[in-house]
């Protein structure tokens, strides 16, 4: 048995997926039983996103699920139908069929179960199950989805259940040590481990869902990414790089543009408020990165960052919470990208956070905020220098050709 | 207690939507609470038969109603949205959550049951509970659907378990004597009784499903057909015309073109030839209508008309069943239509199938087949005097304003 994903590029019209069909046959011809996971086609989340845009201004996030959710019926249906054409037995489920549980989390999920009774079931005269990815019932039978890239997650989780490994395919033929539409001489990993992989999935590549690769990291899913349209090499990620392989201090670097800078200037400085401001960022699920507070003249000035679909919520959220103090003001950046350095390798290496802060004062590129933890250092720079600051990061740690 | 139904044309674009939400809230004004089924998206359904279309020349039925059943889950979720941002509590509901079971008989399956115990959970804290018409599941959890026009049965099923009435909006402002779009000067009946509605949705009127007619008769569930975009009076179902009303002779006539006349020249005359023959077209879910056979020179030939979708499945049937006998041959003629009068009054008024005779023979319009029942007259015609026939009839029956 193995699990295989394909992703919304690899399923966009009915020659792709007759494609896909084609190479999920190779796999049944070796002996395989296949569960494989579908996104949505192309873009079709985005456009039944703009539809629901055209009824109401804020959807209710119950019904946003019951909307999504199609897309991917819509897309299994049709492999389905693309594999028992070309004489393998196939048959698409969806969330209801397979029982897969979720939270209550409308829009934003979270995977507790799944029946693994129902799989068997289905599969017991069949090569080919074909799972709708991105959704769940909750206990009560309502539709979920599990967030963007959430087909990643609902493939990973239904790896780890079954016990056998997991196959992400894709437009991209593998993970790079940056994003080869941003950096030319971007080069292919073989291997990564699964905790360079979630720092990298969690810092804006999209190569992988980050609770995907936790889940695949918990339950020691063996985990591939390759290229849906061509049988070249991918990337493993695995628990640690083979003993013959060196561990190279910075295994990929990445950006994420979609970053607001928040900027609390005069920041109360009774202690009530500033945990009044996170728990009320924390209670709307705004998710705060890149904390920091400087002090100049006496006064306490704190910047943090949100993803841009957040910046409203944000916003909002600081008015209402800072109420009750005078005195201060809040604005925003919107031209911020986040740069990040990513590997296992650096808790052995001293002085990389000196060469990654040197690389980038050497291009003049300013600083406005950094965060680093054990295997990665972040940094914020002005948007419009940010693919400078990724060649930077390239060359300084040798991750070209 | 009421259920709407509102068809893929009154639901075809976000403001249609929006407007069929205004209209819905008018009745929750009133103090109703309303089950609302509703279609697909205008032309959702040919679409996505035209994608199957485009993965599998002979896409498995299972698969083909898990594709379907999606449009209605979109129109739902969108209605509910739209009534949500009215401030009317709403939420949408599929198959799976009604528990509206069906036969297994997919892309034609029936219902068996639904859960009431969930609908007055689903609506104990609201007024509307948006349902996606056209689809059920089976006892085993696959996805079915109803057939075309299956929304108005599974309007009519919930009316008939809730035990309260059942409205059908669409385009068209309620039942007419004739199609309003074939027939200039057509006139809108106040009331039509089941039986009458029952031969016209069977004989090509596509106002109202025939089996929702059905159930509605069987459960006696008051059915009233309006227009979505008006308030103009519709048209009411009943048992029978009220009493101060004088039931005319003829009601309606109708045409249906969708109709092949499959001829067997020289059919076998062995008795079980003419078994084999029809219990394997039931077989094949092929319903088989006008039925007549002649005899000529001591050779019996046989006539009957399928849908024109069965054509190949009718032909092949044929072959196939009649394959132990020789000497015989098919050939098929798919220029036909049926144009049918019906009316309750029949029964009491002699001579109607005369005057219905006369009228076509006085245009010289060639009957290729006849049937009559006790409240219907049908005859077959060259389709390319089709509407000749209708507006002969419409004249002699005074059925014009």
């Amino acid at each position: 048995m193995i699990v295989q994903k394909y992703g919304g590029s690899s399923v966009a019209t009915p020659e792709k997926i007759r494609g896909v069909a084609r190479k999920i046959r190779d796999r049944v011809e070796q002996g395989r039983k296949v569960i494989v996971v579908v996104s949505a086609m192309g873009k079709t989340t985005n456009s039944l996103i703009a539809l629901a845009g055209e009824i109401a201004a804020d959807p209710p996030p119950r019904e946003m699920d019951m909307l999504l959710a199609t897309g991917e019926q819509v897309s299994s249906a049709l492999l389905a139908m693309a594999l028992c054409d070309l004489k393998v037995p196939a048959v698409s489920c969806n969330a209801f069929q397979l029982g897969m549980v979720t939270t209550g989390g409308y829009t934003n999920a979270r995977i507790m179960d799944l029946n693994l009774e129902r799989v068997e079931r289905l599969m017991a005269e069949r090569s080919v199950l074909v799972v709708t990815g991105f959704q769940g019932v909750t206990p009560d039978g309502d539709v979920t989805t599990l967030g963007r890239g959430g087909s990643d997650t609902s493939a990973v989780a239904i790896a780890a259940k079954c016990g056998c490994s997991c196959e992400i395919y894709s437009d991209v033929a593998g993970i790079f040590t940056c994003d080869p539409n941003r950096c030319s001489g971007a080069r292919k990993l073989e291997y990564i481990t699964y905790d360079e992989m979630l720092e990298l999935s969690s810092l804006g590549a999209k190569v992988l869902h980050s609770r995907a690769v936790e889940i695949a990291k918990k339950y020691s899913v063996e985990l591939y990414c390759g290229s849906t349209f061509s049988d070249e090499r991918g990337t493993y990620v695995v628990h640690s790089l083979p003993e013959w392989l060196e561990q190279p201090v910075v295994t990929g670097v990445t950006t994420d543009n979609n970053q607001i800078r928040v900027t609390i200037s005069r920041m109360p400085s009774a202690m009530e408020a500033m945990g009044a401001l996170f728990r009320a960022l924390a209670d709307k699920g705004v998710n705060v990165d890149m904390i920091s507070t400087v002090m100049e003249n006496g006064h306490s000035h704190l910047t943090f960052t949100v993803v841009d679909a957040k910046e409203q919520v944000a916003l909002q959220t600081v008015r209402a919470s800072l109420a009750p103090w005078t005195d201060w003001s809040v604005s925003e950046d919107t031209k911020v990208t986040k740069v990040s350095a990513v590997g296992v390798g650096m808790k052995s290496a001293p002085g990389v956070a000196a060469r990654f802060f040197s690389a980038l004062a050497r291009q003049g590129i300013p600083m406005l905020g950094t965060t680093t933890s054990e295997i990665k250092i972040s940094a914020l720079v002005p948007q419009e220098r940010g693919d400078e600051a990724l060649r930077a990061l390239v060359d300084e740690f040798g991750l070209g050709e």
